[in-house]
């Protein structure tokens, strides 16, 4: 692509570089900008600019946050005893939106996955360890994607806890609600053969 | 969507107002900028800023421009008495992007679009005439999309320009390179016949 003027050629690479993001997405994200007033703009820059340099992660559960500790964390109406296991960000706003779950979460920010080198020693497993044994946690929930690398890292962290008195469970993987069992895998219908619910139980939620 | 810091929330409402992205694909980017260097952050807001605020239109074609004139037409080795009649700046990287044509553009900014509530004093037309004028302009070639308002557009120039000594042409419509003859219009297919070509013309190409 030639481009007349270089201040549009490096607003289209600055743009490219994103993910998912090519040269014609690019172009036409950087046409529809030019088009806006001056301060929408300028609005648009700064808060992309201020997010990364004064955004923090929160001390005690490492989610996002605008101070030393994230707004999950600092709301004394959630249940502190209680702490959800999750990868990333993305997982805790999957769960919040559920609006089903009031304690607080810790964010390993991975997995534990050898095949991509990634050990417990770089994720925030000791800090969840020690955090448990200081906040007197009463339960512990697991919330990982369910693959080979979930499940390990659910078996070391709890090998890790096997002397705390805490109560350990993680999400249940089932048929998905609108799911049909017939397309399921075999490990899926396995394990939610497996997991059965008394009928009672499953009919209250 | 609940974010648990406002910083990482203003961010994702900002990426949501560009066109075609969504609330999820506003957060895969933000992310995506967070686990950025600050300082490529930086320079990505920065880039953004500056293209918005020094970004000029070329003061003869209407295109983008780094000064007073766009660098198509401050190129001395073009064709600066051909002129090639377009919409938008993406029209010109389209054409750009053949490397087939040597002269000059002008931008018109849209088309005539009574429907929309766009007519001609609302396009570059004027200042189009005046530079043919001025400037002793040889050929006009229009590029404009082959629909009713593109011929409108046209049809209206070229009632403009019948008094001046210059070629006034525009871009073969026909079945597209790699197009199949049965899933063509009956308007393409027919104009195709109508303006058929000698093969060795064709050929030569």
């Amino acid at each position: 692509m030639q481009f007349s003027s270089s201040l549009l050629e490096s607003a289209v690479n600055e743009f490219t570089r994103l993910p998912g993001i090519g040269k014609k997405t690019a172009l036409r994200l950087v046409l529809h900008l030019l088009k806006q007033d001056d301060q929408q703009v300028q609005q648009f820059s700064e808060v992309i600019a201020r997010m990364r340099k004064e955004i923090r992660f929160c001390k005690r559960c490492y989610n996002v946050a605008d101070g030393d500790f994230c707004s999950i964390c600092a709301n004394s109406y959630r249940q502190q005893h209680t702490i959800c296991v999750v990868e990333t960000i993305r997982d805790v706003i999957a769960i919040e939106s559920t609006q089903q779950y009031n304690g607080t979460y810790h964010l390993l920010g991975g997995i534990i996955s050898p095949l991509d080198g990634i050990g417990p020693d770089q994720l925030n497993i000791e800090s969840l360890v020690q955090r448990i044994e200081n906040e007197k946690t009463e339960e512990l929930i697991f919330a990982l994607n369910p693959n080979i690398q979930g499940d390990t890292t659910i078996y070391y962290i709890q090998k890790k806890l096997h002397d705390k008195p805490i109560r350990i469970t993680t999400i249940a993987r089932g048929i998905a609600f609108g799911g049909e069992l017939e397309y399921a895998d075999e490990l899926t219908l396995g394990r939610s053969l497996q997991n059965r619910l008394p009928v009672e139980k499953y009919m209250n939620r």
